[in-house]
């Protein structure tokens, strides 16, 4: 069965380093439990308003919990997380940050949404805006190979900071190995989030966490896999979607376009600002690649669950 | 209630163009039934080999039911086309075809699958992969506003060949109207499909597809937009997801390797070959684009519905 952990959380780190000392040492098949702050290391709190988001200091963003040194753990080999459990601490937020987000240039202005989570699987954006939790980590990974200090927010081949809405409870993911004891963090959890994030930050949310980890020789892989549980989406599904077409030579521009369209049709239909519109988009709406092979034209589509209306 | 027309399969085009005389028209509120050759016009059989696919005559590919005179529909309004029905013939096939697919470099040799498709829901890929049919009109579009002629195959704000897999039974298509009468056509029926057709073709497949049409001139919209009814994906849910993560700065290259990543696990683990790999990966595998936003590395997720494994 394995031992389980408690990592409190005064162990964190704000930068990948191969070099960190392990916050902890575990076998295979032991599980860990973390009390993880947000991702602003409470710089963000119920009580901010959205000038918080101008002077954030940028060397606190992303404390990850660990390094965590997994034994046998090898280059090459698979660390298997399983996704135990994960619970939000009764409040979250999103925020437009400036120099962010997919629409960078026209979101130029700092905004914050403080949500209540304390309903524990749902929080309102308005009375009759109800988005279910659907809580991950948005940062897992293992130690980068290569020697020296990396900034969390780009994901890499060792993961990191993939924000991949469906690493929900239940779902086992697998991390290449890069270094001895596979130095595993986690961090930047998010209550809600849609596929592509789009304004930068789902429901960022202080989480308890608990993970465990399992090494496998039998194989590798070049970069992220997971299992996950179907339904995928069975707290949004019921009342079917809306969906905006972007079409473009190019998929960032392709997503742009699908996610403005959202935003005007949630504008029009729901009486939203512009900048709640983002954050809905941001906190529940899916972007799909729906072909990329009609030359010289993509599809990305933009989803959005029509159960939040309630 | 409406008329109801029947176009029959001899009333096809195979360029957008704005001058060509209606095919027939309607009032809004008619419904039209069309007999839909499969993309390549016949010149793929049940009886062909790869070879068919390295001396298609590409003036006869894309063979589109229509137009369709729409009459009332002005440019600035929406044709809303409801799809209430389609049909498989009973046979499909999917092609890789040099030049043209995500993965054109590394596939760029003919390869046909012909499927066996009168079960009528669900076709095999071997006796333990079973791919339930969800069909859908890979081309719907109105004329485009612009005069001469343009090709089929990139989509445009007219819609086209969006190739979306959720077009099927039950949704509502919202198409910006561009000419007097919008001209409807529509062909390139799929039986089966994943977001992204990343081999280029999904389950292509002559059908019987049944459309209501109405013009709407309460709104207009930049590019097409869909309602479809949840859950999107209980034909497969049933046994959760393998999912490939692809990270680069480029969202095609991280399309590219979330889908070679597949490939790689479909031939490991289910003893396909890579041809057949990239087939399935084609029809049934979904692209996701999980964030958008982490500068300056995105992530594209394919989706394997394990479901196909019985």
């Amino acid at each position: 069965m394995g031992h389980e952990y408690f990592l409190p959380p005064e162990k964190v780190h704000f930068v990948w380093n191969n070099a960190l000392p392990p916050a902890l040492e575990i076998e295979s098949g032991d599980v860990v439990v973390y009390d993880l702050r947000d991702v602003t290391d409470n710089q963000i709190t119920p009580a901010s308003t959205a000038d918080a988001l101008t002077s954030l200091d940028w060397s606190r963003i992303y404390p990850l919990g660990g390094p965590v040194f997994v034994k046998g753990a090898k280059p090459g080999d698979v660390l298997e997380v399983e996704i135990l459990d994960l619970h939000p601490k009764g409040w979250g937020w999103t925020g437009i940050i400036p120099g962010f987000g997919l629409l960078e240039e026209e979101f130029n202005k700092p905004y914050l949404r403080i949500w209540d989570l304390s309903a524990g699987d749902h929080t309102l954006l308005r009375e009759d805006i109800c988005i279910p939790l659907d809580p991950f980590c948005g940062t897992m990974g293992v130690a980068p190979g290569e020697k020296g200090e990396f900034p969390v927010m780009p994901p890499g081949r060792f993961g990191g900071n993939m924000d991949i809405r469906h690493l929900t409870r239940g779902t086992t993911l697998l991390l290449p190995v890069q270094v001895e004891g596979a130095l595993f963090s986690c961090g930047d959890c998010h209550a809600a989030q849609g596929d592509g994030e789009v304004c930068v930050t789902g429901i960022e949310a202080p989480m308890h966490v608990a993970l465990r980890f399992r090494v496998r020789k039998d194989r590798s892989i070049p970069e992220p896999q997971f299992f996950t549980a179907g339904p995928l989406t069975s707290k949004y599904d019921g009342k079917g979607y809306y969906a905006t077409t972007g079409i473009s030579p190019d998929l960032m521009e392709a997503s742009r376009k699908a996610v403005r369209h959202m935003i005007e049709h949630l504008v029009r239909t729901y009486n939203l600002t512009p900048e709640d519109a983002y954050v809905l988009c941001s906190v529940v709406v899916d972007l799909k690649i729906s072909e990329v092979v009609d030359k010289p034209n993509w599809i990305v589509t933009a989803y959005l669950p029509l159960g939040i209306f309630v």
